[in-house]
């Protein structure tokens, strides 16, 4: 049986600890949040116990922690997770900045541990399933990746401001997984972006809008888009063409109905959110982290997959402050 | 917390345990299975004991029965159950024997005992969009219903032998269907067959292509069609046709790729059978029965709905074998 | 260079008769209609002039006739064209009484002159490419078929009551298309139908919503729908399944835009109406029949089939009003 | 009657030489051909006689002239033609050389014909049913634009070498499209492409695989990519977002047949090039500029449009080869 500590109760925290606690191997043995109502409903729930960081680490019978706290918390709490011989699964972002990313990187290697990051996407069945067709040689050598994604509604300005900016925050998902469908780092990056949405954002010094273009060292290349505000839903397609076909990921439909009437032929919008567009896949993902403690089995997403994608986003940062195309 | 005993851990009966015991409000108690190990197992992974139908009727403790076994038990356990004060979730269907059943509906009646019925496929979210979507009038009044329901390969002939005959075995669900959705009784049936598929089922007395038309009182009128093999899939679709527009249910995918290439713009086939099409359905159903049970919440199919489909089952085994058309 | 004359000036008229003005094979020679202003006016925009039945018939330099007068003509106008020695191109249906069409083909057979029918369906390029992929294994042995026809809305009742009803003014053509698709002729027909759209049709004695199943000797089993007012547009689908998967032949839209807003993800309306559907069948359909004239290239419907389709959309008929499964 | 001479009797001279034959205001007076066998076969096809460049600017009987020769013969023919008081209809593009094409433009102003130039997409049902969408405010503010244009097949190097490029030859379509959705002129442009269909358009100087980003002055954002050679057919898509959602332009396919068996479920490629495509497109384009000539109607294509996406695409080769992005 393992032991597990998850250190944030928040919405996301609540979600990983629900998918812990399906596994049969594993035991949600403590829940740590700074506001006490929160953890409590949760060990509730899951017949944990409430306590500290301190005491979670110091506790030799827990050996994996989840970390769901805000982001300038991440780095502080692997390090010591790290340090303590915790295996650790930790939400994305590693951290707003590279070089306090790339510090805390090199911990994680020294102590050994196992330490998972939260890209959801990558254990989504669909994106699983595009890629296998990939990897089985349906559509021949990559050439050119396309992604979408785009938010159902815009985050509020206070957020934005602490955010990084819609590269680090929004597009780091889309900037890993281009690295993991093209199959090599990008060498060139150039981005743009405006403020279309809400002036708010605007105001806050971000873009809510914005376009990216990578090129590999070997030529494929791959477009990105983002919008902080789609009013059909949660948008999250990915095409991968290549030379001996095309392989394309849809959105996902509550359900399968259409309805024919005065009004044309219509169905479901997308799934509306995170939430529920990537239910399986948060799922698959603490199962994937699971079966690296029991079995020995490999990460689908590391600490270094972070370390990547915040390079991109402040390749992307850069290319849109300057105007130029960033080399890496 | 409410106890449960499972009468059969067959391939359903382990699919209903799973999911009571993903309730909160439920425990396992006890597993009955004439194969020790079948029961063994299952008591083993959900902590709960093996037991006899005996001595589930007769522990006061067992509040609620599912009973999985074969067909021609299902009556006598229903009745049995019924006496004993258990709350029943019957699979379908009640009987074969439309006498036999009725018998069994007013043994329930008497007791006055909750007991539901596994008609699984009203459970299924996309069936209830399509139905909530006629509900809100988007399709103005139900005037036609063509079902489609296909199988993805044949049972062997000694499974049909025994079965009922395809209309009781396999159209009994698309049979009830059609009067959750004509919102009316059919009083006009016409049914047609052929063995297209495997000699061995004409062999067996049985067809395996099925074709039916009903008509009730207000002049509403339903086709099925069933065959017993699929090669694409398991084939479940549902188009409800009205003054004011048409809605249509679609199969269900496992993922939403689309595949361009040499060969044409392709998806995935539809989920492989039931208990991949229905995963879903099945825990409503329960989750169904088990809030009848804390809430008092009108079960969605009763016993009366197995009586109704038998009935209907029954015309249009009596239709084919006479050549004409059977008033209800 | 053929010479034609097109008998009836109406809607169907003007189209065949454009369609023939476009082959540089072809002249239309003559146009004769009642009424003197449309057959002048057909007339002065082909360059034709304007004529009369008697006069085309006896003009040796007319070799042949396109008759889109109303039903009840069609029989004597093929009779006396086909002594007359023109070739026929005759709307459907040769006649609603079964005994006159017979005779009728007669005549047709004994003068020996090339005489199509005009089933337009069987011409349209959607159609036929669903008929060629069986023909091409695509779906192994045909099992069942499933024909849906819908007009976007009904006729006037003084139409209907002169039209021969549903079943031969308007499942005709489904019925044909079954037979094509069938590849054998039904043996068993049963019909039922319902008032559902327009209680004038049922005061004029006929139907608007139908449903029949078809058997041919073989055992393959085949399902028509049929409805006079679809509000979503003309809605004409085919579906045939087989051994080895199955074929489905869609609507056609006006346009491929996809909408996704907040009313959901929405595409066009099927094309309106049959002069929008078919506006390639029409043309593919004519140029089949002077293609039998110029190279003496097989047609692909002629008055025969007018002849089958009839015999079952009266066995519908009898099977309606009797209640009974019809044997030919 | 309007009387029309073709210059350039090859593949798109004679579709545009069939067009204006089917109008009844026009008719084909003369062919222009350097090859007198195709100048011959169109001429005796279209009953119009074989002629010279000379001859038929100085026949006053000839109103207007189609232009399909090779682009470097575009420039020199629109203007003797503009001299010659004829209206214009040229293929694109006006020039490789912007300059060059910006005389050219001034000398038709100076003129005052009427010059129409064969930005064929314009004219495409499909992509104006979506701008109509947008003009009817299905999806509010128009905020990011995304054009994907990928040919079926490669071009021979040679072809290559004196095309003027990618953006020049290919993308130059797309260039003019998003202007056209955009609604405004783009003022940034980066631009990247690679050679990975064919190394012998690389060794041509070229590259087969390109994207693009374009940003307008009130901060619409455009991707554009493109590939010189995609297996399953002529793919163009657009997808339009803004503020209340989403249109989209989906390719077209040859029928609305669906084969469900072994392999999945899949429909038919998309139309294979831009004859079969744009078939329609090439029609309605002819019709407008009749219109032009006989109503006055406005052109929806000038050369102004040609001078404009010329500048674009010298933008795009200057970002690709710089590495930098241009400000326009």
């Amino acid at each position: 049986m393992i032991n597990f500590a998850v250190i944030g109760a928040g919405r996301i925290g609540r979600i990983h600890a629900a998918n812990v606690a399906e596994s049969p191997a594993c035991h949600i043995h403590s829940i740590v949040d700074p506001f006490p109502e929160a953890a409590a409903a949760l060990a509730t729930a899951l017949n944990a116990k409430v306590s500290t960081v301190e005491d979670v680490l110091a506790d030799p019978e827990i050996h994996a922690v989840v970390i769901c706290t805000p982001t300038d918390t991440h780095c502080d709490l692997i390090e010591r997770s790290a340090r303590a011989g915790k295996a650790i699964f930790c939400e994305k972002p590693v951290d707003l900045d590279i070089s306090r990313a790339r510090d805390c990187a090199a911990t994680v290697r020294e102590t050994g541990v196992v330490c998972a990051l939260g890209f959801n996407r990558r254990y989504d069945p669909t994106f699983n399933s595009l890629k296998q067709r990939i990897a089985d040689g349906a559509i021949g050598a990559t050439e050119q990746v396309i992604i979408t994604s785009r938010d159902p509604s815009p985050p509020p300005a206070e957020y934005v401001k602490q955010s990084g900016g819609l590269f680090r925050d929004m597009m780091i998902h889309d900037l890993d997984m281009a690295c993991w469908l093209l199959g090599e780092k990008p060498v060139e990056v150039y981005a743009t972006g405006s403020c279309l949405v809400d002036p708010a954002i605007g105001e806050a010094g971000d873009i809510d809008s914005a376009m990216v273009i990578l090129k590999t060292a070997s030529g494929k290349i791959c477009h990105i888009n983002n919008s902080r505000r789609s009013v059909y839903g949660y948008d999250q397609r990915i095409e991968v063409f290549g030379s001996e076909g095309m392989v394309q990921a849809g959105n996902h439909k509550p359900s399968e109905v259409t309805v024919s009437n005065h009004q044309g032929v219509s169905q479901d919008q997308p799934e509306h959110f995170f939430l529920e567009r990537y239910r399986q896949a948060y799922k698959i993902e603490l199962q994937n982290f699971i079966d690296a403690l029991v079995d020995g089995k490999q990460l689908l997403t590391n600490i270094d997959d972070g370390i990547n994608a915040l390079e991109l986003a402040d390749a992307c940062v850069a290319s849109m402050t300057t105007g130029k195309r960033i080399t890496l």
